[in-house]
């Protein structure tokens, strides 16, 4: 049976490799949904390739370019931020890839999950977010959300036919990122160049910088922590500079399981479109003969204090992750505008949470709410680099 | 429920190490019969001990010295090659764990699949010997085989909840033995002292001595063929010398699974005994601030010829795989008596697998034939040391 699909995000990295998925099996899968940010260009590109039933252009300077290219076709073409949310709750697709970047592919993930629309999340911001809002909302419309980041792939695939009750502590694996042995007393001077520079993954500017900081481990806790209903207390980090592993899960009777493979991002998104059946692919495997040593480092939290934080507003719960996220991609982007130094990152997010005024349960609307404030009291901060 | 277990060959190093396991689960598993070999003495402080309905001795020579030991108790005493097998097919059990050391242990597993007992095997020359029988065997009774090798059992636990059509191969690691650096030229003079050093498992000698040549491993390929039902092009062996992990999966779409642990039996044994449940233990675990490396290395074909002889044996089929077993089990006990020397263990099994009048499809009478001429000849063989 094809399965219809709808891609959230399709001109970022994880759409494109999702992509290159759909093209081997397009007897199984069928895209129903496309939708980028900004890139028309790409998008149109994409939807004439494609064949979608409708398009979402959310940047609306662009919609003219993407309703003229796409007139003579039959692809609905949607605008604005409204169409992305429209499109995410549609029901006539089976599963919807969220490739969204940050913060702002938390809704369509509610949207989707309110729908009953099955979901390949790999927005984990998400979770972070509003963990409680979406899983309630899963829970009641029966709608299954599917990892695709690496290490939650790898968790989801080791405990496949396994009682999560039984595990004694899952493992993430992270690589440390380019700063892993830099001086710590020249962490201040690091520039977007070099924070860009991921040593094995290939990821968009957001998702680098947070591997370079290693809040995105932290933030990968948290998504944990609501994917696989586990307390905080037995989610563990292990610094593992090679990428060859990609999580682990440990037993409570001592034995681990582990998913291995290359750093490819199409292998995780294709187990979550095809889920669950790992379908037969061409691409590069495990060569153990290039493979040379795996190694094993406990994490510096002098050196990343973003984890520390990560865990902090998990413990604390509430709005405090959703506070963390918010405040934390802000800064990035300040960062990456040339705006603050490295290391202000995390002071920063650091004093959002402990200024923001804490709150137990939020519904959509206290979550964008605290959304705006994060975002503008991160905004005005003033810090001379 | 309390499981009803027989331990075969109690007094060695797989039993000794379940007897370790059913001590901290004396509420879910009840031994009902203990059976050694020769060791008397601790066969009979384990039966005084653990209490079983039965035990067995076959050494007959010390079948007075058990039989005085109990007489007071309501513990039954059986003696001889006889006793063993009669007990392995009774069916007042729930598992039977097979931890004979070689191929004295095929009978026995024959006996209990036949009898519908569902066997944890740790006795891999049983599948190497009788494969096909015992295979056929158990599709008839319903009775169920579980791995107790540390790389079966990882195989066996990477392939939880995933289905056998999907995996591209298994890869059974190997530490590569005390000797996978030594200089070639230098390998007529290992000693049987040195082969005995097993540089991370602590096991008996038969299986040192195996794991020395490889032949261990090349065995274990054949166990893998008939466990998983998986052709031998599609099992792979890599050296791990750390041997922290144990064994993997390869699935279809590059993802590989596996399985880690310290090297202890505690954990696969247990594990085949509380299957499906990975139940809570106190054991050392992994410390991943204390792995350090794991490399990985292409097995060297010349250093270990043992593997391709068992990698040929099992393309072979019919007789060749049991030939290959008894030659190399005579062979490894004339080494350890200082009979031949450590290189001559690979040739004088390939002559004797070359010699022997191969048969495809052996009954358990053909079989118990062929081993004796086996022997015969190996033991026949004269060698100059």
């Amino acid at each position: 049976m094809v399965k219809r699909l709808s891609i959230l995000g399709s001109t970022g990295s994880i759409g494109c490799n999702a992509l290159l998925v759909v093209e081997n099996y397009t007897d199984d899968l069928q895209v129903v949904y496309l939708t980028a940010n900004k890139n028309s260009e790409l998008l149109i590109r994409q939807a004439l390739k494609f064949r979608p039933e409708g398009v979402v252009i959310v940047d609306e300077s662009q919609a003219k370019t993407v309703e003229n290219s796409l007139k003579k076709e039959t692809i609905e073409v949607l605008t604005g931020r409204e169409g992305l949310l429209e499109v995410a709750k549609r029901d006539n697709v089976d599963l919807v890839l969220n490739g969204i970047v940050g913060g702002a592919g938390m809704e369509p993930t509610l949207n989707a999950v309110k729908a009953g629309n099955n979901v390949a999340l790999s927005n984990k911001e998400s979770l972070v977010m509003a963990g409680d809002l979406i899983t309630r909302a899963s829970r009641k419309s029966g709608a299954e959300i599917y990892p695709v980041d690496s290490e939650h792939s790898a968790i989801w695939q080791c405990l496949r036919g396994e009682d999560i009750s039984e595990v004694r502590k899952l493992i993430l694996t992270g690589s440390g990122g380019p700063f892993r042995t830099r001086r710590l007393e020249s962490f201040a001077a690091i520039t977007a160049e070099e924070a860009l520079k991921h040593p094995n993954w290939d990821m968009g500017a957001k998702i680098t910088i947070d591997s370079a900081t290693m809040m995105n481990k932290g933030l990968e806790v948290i998504e944990a922590y609501w994917l696989f209903n586990i307390p905080p207390e037995k989610i563990e980090i292990v610094i593992h500079p090679q990428s060859i592993i990609h999580s682990m899960v440990e037993f409570q009777d001592g034995s681990v399981k582990a998913q291995l493979g290359v750093p490819d991002m199409k292998i995780p998104i294709q187990y979550a479109l095809s889920y669950p059946k790992h379908k037969f692919t061409k691409w590069e495997s495990l060569d153990w003969n290039k493979v040379g040593e795996l190694t094993f480092e406990k994490v510096d939290l002098m050196r990343f204090p973003s984890i520390q934080l990560a865990y902090a507003a998990l413990e604390r719960g509430g709005s405090a992750p959703a506070v963390l996220n918010v405040a934390n991609e802000t800064a990035v982007y300040r960062f990456l505008r040339g705006e603050i130094n490295f290391t202000e990152i995390p002071m920063i997010v650091e004093e959002v949470c402990t200024k923001h005024t804490w709150k137990k349960h939020l519904n959509l609307d206290d979550l964008l709410d605290l959304e705006s404030w994060t975002k503008a009291f991160v905004e005005a901060k003033q810090i001379t680099v």
